[in-house]
């Protein structure tokens, strides 16, 4: 996978700008700190290990213009106030104040930007390593099908989502690369339609797919239709219930029902040792504009948007799944059960 | 309820075109047989007891111009093959075949059309029926809450989806019509979006409400926040398993799963006692175009249509919800146990 959501410059990160993808493709450079907050306020960077990285970078573009303690300070508290439910944010944040907090002002900034490099380079590896123990699983679960082996997955845990492979996309670029015939459906995950990423990074990578309406996950397991669903994660505490994109958890429930195996994909920076269970999760809640306004191509072929809705409108971002419907996380360090997914830390 | 979406006319019906709807209010005169069948395959004419109804009327606007045996069995082919899942459709049109074939070719006119203004009628008057059954079981939930009962609903089964007041949607505005606290949870309905006209139709009405993407079912449910579901239905098997819009059986598992009572509301016109159970029931496949293109308005406000998707799509229109996970089925003659749904034909 060629894709790259975010590459370092010098002072500065080019970012591809998701909020208009797959629709139109524009570069952001974000060069000081409140750019990177507003990506990731805004989602034009998401995912939760992009999220990550992206801050870690915040953090190094904020020493360059101010490597005092209060700006330290003031980076971390802007940073982290961003986006509540995806605990990478957290993680990353929390890893640069160990390194800088620890080192005299002077050195912040080379330092910092050092530390963002490899949050950005460990990420890809990590998930590189994801792929390669979630390609084995699919290998086991296509063993003997004698067709392709057929995969659902939710929102965009894909290269696009991480600084490169993705998470739960990892698993399949690996056994496509590798020759396994694998089949994705494509969830079109409402209300920000990240299904769409998916899609098209699945079509630049070659990989057989098929774009559905969320409500659809129920009847294609009860026809048989799907072997395995896996999806990425935005936070698994201690216990392995996990958070995800609101839906995922419809899908876990479905997936129980029809002895469909549901996995997780997610590094450890994913997990949250601190957190004891699902219901200490916050669950993030956005605008209603993300609901009632889409995007897409008008008739012309341009990009634009619509208005679909002017009424009352909730929008809960993110659901739990409880460990009890997954049957296991796929991580660097190869696969855990959800509820020993702590051991993956030690 | 004074929505009308089908006002008979003197040999044609006029009907609202809700393809467009709620975005423009436009009135289609349907004056010939060909004009009724495209109106139910495009879903111009939507919801399975006005397909029904919309059928009955096709037959008679068609006896008016060929009542001979071959016209007869012509439109009965004709307005049969246009959708294969909702079997109101089916019943409408053997209700009037059972009228017409009796009778010489000569009088089926006058007698086709008020057979077809009967279903009408009885159809307005039915739903009337469920709605104060709907109603005491609302009522019955809703005692002792302190709070107003909060209802999660799927697609629409309100007054736009039949000749009047609704199926699911008419326990609601009969209890609020009766004072009782009521708050709707609106599910979007992808592909179709039929969550719109359920916002629109209840905001019309004064009953509170609120759009949610059809992915947040799960975590409200979670949350605590559903007190009862109900939606509507497309054909009941006679083992109580029910077809009804894709994304039904979803919220029915995550009910079961958090003791919320699943209820389906549906005239006795819905039951296939000929159809054993929900394996039987055909699942109809619709064009990847309601997928990937969408109803709204453009930025100057007026109705436009957004592309958001190119590549290989599925779009089932329904899914099928086992009697197992349905708490009772209301019915113009009462509620029922799925299981027993039967027994209301009686």
């Amino acid at each position: 996978m060629e894709l790259a959501p975010l590459i370092p410059l010098d002072g500065a990160i080019a970012v591809l700008d998701q909020t208009r993808l797959p629709f139109a493709r524009a570069t952001l450079t974000l060069s000081d700190l409140e750019a990177c907050a507003r990506a990731i306020e805004t989602m034009e960077v998401r995912g939760a290990p992009l999220i990550g990285a992206t801050a870690a970078f915040g953090v190094a573009i904020a020493m360059r213009a101010d490597a005092s303690d209060a700006g330290l300070q003031h980076a971390l508290t802007r940073l982290g106030r961003t986006r509540p439910t995806a605990v990478n944010l957290h993680w990353a944040l929390a890893r640069m104040a160990a390194k800088l907090h620890a080192i005299a002002p002077d050195a912040r900034a080379n330092t910092a930007w050092a530390e963002a490099l490899a949050v950005h380079t460990e990420d890809i590896a990590a998930n590189r390593a994801m792929g390669d123990h979630g390609a084995a699983l699919l290998t086991e679960l296509a063993s003997g099908l004698g067709r392709p082996l057929r995969v659902m997955t939710h929102c965009n845990a894909g290269a696009l989502a991480t600084c490169g492979w993705g998470t739960a996309l990892a698993p399949i670029y690996v056994a496509h690369t590798k020759g396994l015939p694998v089949e994705v459906w494509v969830s079109e995950t409402r209300p920000r339609n990240q299904g769409l990423l998916t899609a098209w990074e699945l079509a630049e990578g070659g990989v057989p797919h098929t774009l559905i309406a969320d409500n659809a996950a129920g009847l294609l397991m009860r026809q048989g239709l799907v072997d395995v669903v896996i999806t990425g994660a935005d936070r698994i505490a201690a216990n392995g219930d996990t958070a995800n994109k609101v839906g995922t958890y419809l899908k876990a429930l479905a997936a129980r029902e029809h002895g469909v195996p549901f996995f997780i994909a997610a590094p450890t920076s994913t997990v949250d040792a601190a957190c004891p269970d699902g219901d200490s999760i916050p669950i993030e809640a956005r605008s209603a504009d993300e609901v009632c306004v889409l995007n897409g191509l008008d008739k012309t072929g341009e990009a634009a948007q619509l208005r679909i809705f002017d009424g009352p409108c909730a929008n809960p971002a993110f659901d739990v799944t409880p460990a009890g419907l997954i049957a296991g996380i796929l991580t660097e360090r190869g696969r855990f059960d959800a509820d020993r997914i702590t051991e993956a830390l030690a």
